[in-house]
């Protein structure tokens, strides 16, 4: 089984930015712990992170390849339909994944264009979340 | 640690309603299997199920005893204050659980008035939705 | 053919309650009134009432064993989503009755959550609504 | 006793139109079978039907004449206040009516702004909900 | 002179719940210091709480044989129209109090659906709210 | 100087027609007293009416004939964009007038969409509107 | 018979103010001609003028000695709820008046809080307006 | 193959009507010019206009005997459900057509109550929106 | 303890304005009341009234030397953003007042803009509803 | 003549993507019929792609040394006002393009926000709207 | 060059009211600062206060003879439709200034009715906004 | 001191793109002056410029080793969680910036999602509102 993990905008700064809301860990530090439970499954991980709309598009078209993703779309989840058509436009199921519970945060936040065509949501346990999604996808 | 799994209205019916949408088991059969599992983490669960608003209110104040909450409050969920506001009145933790994607579903049913006030959101994986919350909760 | 007619919240107060919109008789009245008409037609016939939307929601899933449901909700109609879903529950045809043109009063009663699930509406006829829905039950 | 029917916008299409939704049956098909109804009950009955929104207001002019008027406004149900000001012009008592739930269709047909003027709504019985109508008036 | 005081869904939390918010004192203590008061104007005073919908709109409907009911009616305030059904179905007046300044709070506790058919609001004085209203009725 | 006065939807019901709000006067006793005001000041004056919108439409094409149109579209005023493009299509100017104020009756009432292509609007003033607008013109 | 015209705030700007808009006579000029023609039918007429709210509403509450008041109140037209309210208070009838047609301009000019509470409403007409407006409340 | 090309209200005024938003030809030359092209690809072609909306619906109906309807409707493009209900009730393709280009003006214009039921929509090439529109239907 | 009362817009015409919703006694009348009730509790009270907004707004800011403010705005309640911030402005506790329950009126007035800064609100009560306030502000 | 035609986000999908709704063909199948066709007209034509808004922007910057601009933004569309601002920063006529009819999908497709800054818009007719795109702008 | 600085309501109470947002100089020494500043370029400055909306109109009537105007409208900022036409009949550049970034605050603060009217905005740099306004009329 | 101006889409148009809107300079002009004046008062400062949403979003990332950010985002401004949340990532105060008065614009320009999370705004002055957002940081 393979896995694609895309982190998109602002993710890169994980660590960095506003600790009290995304914790103090490093994405990479994150995708070391999710690697290693992947490898505990069986299964084959890989992890990609962009800032650019497009990009994460392009993702998410090379994710035809694998058996499921996790997408954090980051704030691009509250506006960008291009990247809930990239996900339409493949078969692979997509599961969307938030560090923070998006619900407690700013009117603009709880509204996502992508849900509707994810297989389901996983929000709000910090990076407890990603390790989630992945047994949801591995199940 | 103890775990309280409440679920809300319309949920007796499952294994009955909208097989297409909700899958083919009963509330009992996901109850046992989730029993099942608590027991291989070492963790006591209970579960109760109300179709009355002011009686899920109840169960979740009775939550106070729990180290953990699993609601999944049903159709509640759009608009029942009364439960945000009894989730609110304990500090037991509270995760929001959904069997359906309820994003790909009828515009009202987009909004949960109770997010705000869980500690996170997990929909849209069938049963396994409960077993996540579960994990989640555990950790 | 066996029909249950379900009344909800307030009604309990037919003939107490503003008599110049829901007129001067008492629910057991239309009750027996209809009662009569159902026998002279061959048919069987139930009576129900509740304030309380949960055992509205429960009445609803019992209506599995009737060959027809004639639903007065009173308020809930307008916000009740747990009582829509009771009614895409089951698989009984559900006639939406109101004795009053609820169209005349004000804003918030011209919203009915339950319409779109029932299989028709008839409002305005005072207690014949009941009488009306009886017939296009039973033809 | 006097009735007038009148139906309006594309009614003039039934059978032809979307029968999944109207039925297979002709507007003349369907007055004829009301026609016979009204005569058992020993009430005069006529038909009228227009595409035009100036002429349907003329009809129900014309109603002021009459003892009661059942009224298929067709998509005009949802937008003429002019048709809504005729009705408000007499005093013949006028029930709307409706062939299909229009609850269940797209959001547009769920505003009528002529329900607020007549006595009553009969929506989604088909054909049946002329009779229903008949029914309600002739008692 | 007889008063009826309803409180509704989560009162039974107070001196639990939020007490930043609702004060550290519980509804019994409230309840003694009103009936302290009652008592020394020489009025009878009886207190209800629950937390289910149906049954304060009962207690409301019971409410026809007092001179006047304080009601507090909790989160139900802001999308009960069955209480607010209720309320109309009577002729005692009625007075809506609130502990908390609802104003001061999340924009969906600024609608109350029942404050047009109460006689008059009392909110934001803590357990005073209730004096006031006591005093408001008994004059 | 040649007016052409253009009355809509229902006003040949006038003096039948809720005479609390319209007046008891038949639109032709309006049109005799405006022929003589216009006579007393030396103008031409023309009278069509109609309830078909279409027809209105027409009306207006062929006021390009004329000095100046009063034009009372009756509930057309408040949709007819049909009715706003057949005024912006001459340029005769047209004064828009109201036998009642619509300001004072239903919400829907308080939208015009051909104020905004008249010179001017005049409402209130029973059938005086009508002369307020004569006088409006010639001067 | 006695009129008060009021005239309310920016309109001592007028010929000053946007002439392509308002026109190029001053306040002064108008309320001479508009003397001139009231002093020709015999009534007697008085003018003020204010750009402050609460003397706006003083001038109205003043208008209780007069037979008619004749008012325009400029911007605070679109949000003066206390001048809505102070025309409420006497029982002189008032006409709004407008000199350019608010219909033509920004969105925010076609609401008019005091239309509802003023007998009619002219428009569109520059100083005619008032002339119109005076000879309305004259006859 | 036979076309329908329907024009709706206000386009009897092309060539008079805002000649720079329309352009100055009137609609016989559009129709002569369309003629001579749809000669030159062999195929019939007829040309009906009405501003009475419910001519247009019966023109529509009409279209069933066609193997593709033009339809220009005018300002019924933005509010008649009527036509659109027409539309749906025949089989016949049919291709919305507008000669300016809608969206660059007024707020209302840029909804179309009929798009969703047309195959496809050409806006804002003048009278060659009517070739293109020939086009799309012949190939 | 002092304590400053300030009446807006339109209250110096009570007992003139709509005495079937604001009663016939004059502001003076009821100021003597509420003075006699102060002295009772050994408190010092003052009044002052203004229609001007800016006016209310330096009575707001003078409040600074007192213990208490009574403050019943009028109509700009509603609206009044700049009456919001002079209470913000000061630290004494201010009691929002309303003779009439403005939610049984126009939809307007179901809107307060200075609730969310007052320490609360009372409403509906007639004078009483100053006494209450006083109440309220003396314990 | 020379035309640059711009494909947007997900348009590299096409033959892969949602095949009922897109069609069969890949992007590269549809340029070379669209290249062959402007041959035959005698046009240069060249064609860019790309996911990345912002790379379309200069896409659109460069379309300054064209002719024309057929332009498809995909998703963007919706909601990219830095396309619509990049092609309001250039003269060079564009006209929007769109394979599926969108208004027969989701609401939020219904907006174009580049429609007001394009000559004109062509959509719902597959592939063809390319080409009748091509003809709009060589005529 | 002539400047003139008009502060709104409420701005008297600079440095008393809520220190944490407005600062704790008070008005006169934000005007001193300024003057100096001002002086400096070798421009006149005057500096005027108001908290009564109709004589900010006044001032800014007044502002005619300046050659540049600093406003910070304060509440009135929001919903003065009056001082925007004020800022309107006069022809001298007017710049709006905030010392509080307004979009960090309530809601109802993110709209200005008054920007589109004035050649500029400053917000957010505390008394540091009026320096920048000064530098930006003086160049 | 270190100043990062960045610069997103379409301001690579500067002098291109409607002068009248943006005036004739280009951005390299515009950067040349700012850097001189910077150079003046003895700062560092740096230019960026990219059309592309990702990469000003790692630019603003890169602005953590600067004191002071001057930011002009183009349309990016109206829509872009993205852009917000990086500058939220961040604690180097950013100074939002816009060249044209937006508020005099379309409707969509005047809601900026970034406001709220920067220091202050400046807009409306041209060329100027960057050397204005240069001074604000320096002091």
């Amino acid at each position: 089984m393979k896995i694609l993990v895309i982190n998109g905008v602002n993710l890169d700064m994980l660590g960095v930015r506003e600790p009290h809301i995304y914790g103090g860990k490093s994405l990479d530090d994150i995708n070391k712990d999710l690697a290693a439970q992947a490898k505990a499954y069986g299964a084959e991980i890989e992890f990609v992170q962009s800032n650019i709309e497009g990009e994460i598009v392009e993702f998410i078209h090379s994710g035809r390849l694998y058996d499921g993703i996790i997408l954090n779309a980051g704030a691009y989840t509250h506006y960008s339909i291009a990247i809930r058509d990239a996900i339409s436009s493949i078969e692979t199921p997509c599961v969307e994944v938030h560090l923070s519970n998006v619900h407690k945060r700013e009117e603009f936040r709880h509204t996502s264009v992508i849900s509707a065509v994810c297989v389901g949501v996983i929000a709000g346990f910090g990076e407890k979340s990603y390790k989630l999604a992945l047994q949801a996808l591995l199940n």
